[in-house]
C-alpha cells in the first residue's frame, strides 16, 4: 500500500507496465463469460443463467460446504479452480452435458479455447490458470473432485428448484441423471445426501420425470 | 471420501443433517442473487449486470492481482468476503453509490437483511459469513482493502468498456467519479495504475463524460 498521498485527478499517461495491462485487458475481456449461457435456468424458472452467475454460485458452495465434507482441502486452491473452470467456453461455447454429438469434438474445441483465451495472459499467470484448467478436468485430487461434485451439484439443485423444467424440455430422463450424478455422489458423503435429498424433492412432484426412453 | 461402493439409485429418504440442509437450503436461496441488477452495464452495452456477475468478475480479478499488489495477502481470505460482500441485497436491494437520499437508509437497511439471510446458517457459519461481511464494509484489514479497491476497479472498467453508457445515464460527472475511485486508487500503486489507465481511455472519447453540475 502506498505511503506517498495520491491526488485525485489521475495522471494523464500513467507508466502501466505491460505484464498489468496484459492482466487488465484479460479481465476485461471475460466480460464474455457473462454472456455464455446454460441449460438450466435460475430456481424461479424465469431465464436460463449464464457461466457467471453458475460459477458464483459454485464458488459460494465451496466457502460454505468446504468444513461439511471428509477431505481437507485447500480452498483457495478449490476456488481458484472453480471461478477459472468454464473460462474456455467464452470460445468454445457451452456444451450440454447430455449433447452425446456435442461432446464429441469438445476436448478439441476447448483445448484450442485455451490456448487463444489464456494466452491473453503473461506466461506465468497463462501457465498458473491453464494447470487449474488441467485439474479440475482430470479430477485427480482432492479439491478437483471437490469442485466437480459441486458442479453437478449446482446445476442439479437448479433444475430441481425451477420445478424439472430443464430435465424435461432438454429429453432428460430420471435414469439419464445417474451417470451424471455419479461422481457427485461418489465424491463425498455429504454431497450425496444433499444429491439424494434433491431427488428425493423431485421425485415427489407428479410429473416431474419424464418417462425413459420417451426423450 | 468414500470407501464403500454408492449404487445409482439415490436414496429415498436419506437422513441429511438439519445442519447441512440448512446450508443447501441457504445455498439454493442464495440464487435470488443473481436477480439483484446494478447500475452499471456489461462492456457491451447490451443489458446491465447483476450481482453474481458482478461478484465472480471480482473475485476473478483478485485470483489475478493478488501478486501484482504491494501487500501480502490471504487470497483465500480475500475470496471468501468477496464472494459474499453483497449478499444482503438480496433483502435490501442494490444501493445506487451516488444515490446520496437512498444511501441514508442503507446501513439499517442492510443491517437487517444481514439478520434475516444469515440468519438462514447455523450459527457458526451464519457467524462466519457475518464477520466476513463486516471486514469488508469496515476496511481495515488488507485483504478488505484490496477486495473493496476492487470492487470499484471492475464496476469502473464496465462503465468505461461500455463507452460510459452509465456515467451518462445516471447523471455522473467526471469530478464525480473522484471520491468513489480514491480509495481504490489509494489502496495500491498498482491498482491506482489500472484506475488511472481507465480514465485515459474514457477521457480519450469525445462526449464520454458529461459537464460537471449538469447532471
Amino acid at each position: 500500500m502506498n505511503d506517498t498521498p495520491v491526488g485525485d485527478e489521475p495522471d494523464p499517461s500513467p507508466a502501466v507496465p505491460e505484464r498489468l495491462s496484459q492482466i487488465h485487458e484479460f479481465l476485461l475481456f471475460c466480460d464474455h463469460y457473462k454472456r455464455i449461457e446454460r441449460r438450466n435456468s435460475l430456481t424461479d424458472g424465469s431465464r436460463r443463467e449464464n457461466d457467471a452467475e453458475h460459477t458464483w454460485h459454485m464458488a459460494l458452495y465451496a466457502l460454505l460446504l468446504k468444513d461439511e465434507i471428509g477431505a481437507d482441502v485447500d480452498i483457495a486452491h478449490v476456488l481458484a479452480m472453480i471461478l477459472t473452470h468454464d473460462l474456455v467456453e467464452i470460445h468454445a461455447g457451452d456444451t450440454f452435458a447430455y449433447d452425446t454429438a456435442g461432446r464429441e469434438g469438445q476436448a478439441a474445441r476447448e483445448e484450442e479455447a485455451a490456448t487463444q483465451l489464456f494466452g491473453m495472459l503473461p506466461d506465468d499467470l497463462r501457465d498458473r490458470v491453464w494447470s487449474w484448467w488441467r485439474e479440475f478436468e482430470s479430477g485427480d485430487t482432492a479439491e478437483a473432485r471437490f469442485a466437480r461434485a459441486l458442479d453437478r451439484l449446482q446445476a442439479f439443485g437448479q433444475n430441481v428448484r425451477s420445478g424439472g423444467l430443464d430435465h424435461r424440455e432438454n429429453g432428460v430422463s430420471r435414469t439419464m441423471t445417474f451417470g451424471r450424478m455419479r461422481p457427485a455422489r461418489q465424491a463425498d458423503e455429504a454431497i450425496r445426501l444433499l444429491v439424494d435429498r434433491l431427488y428425493a424433492e423431485a421425485d415427489r412432484q407428479p410429473g416431474y420425470w419424464l418417462p425413459d426412453g420417451k426423450p
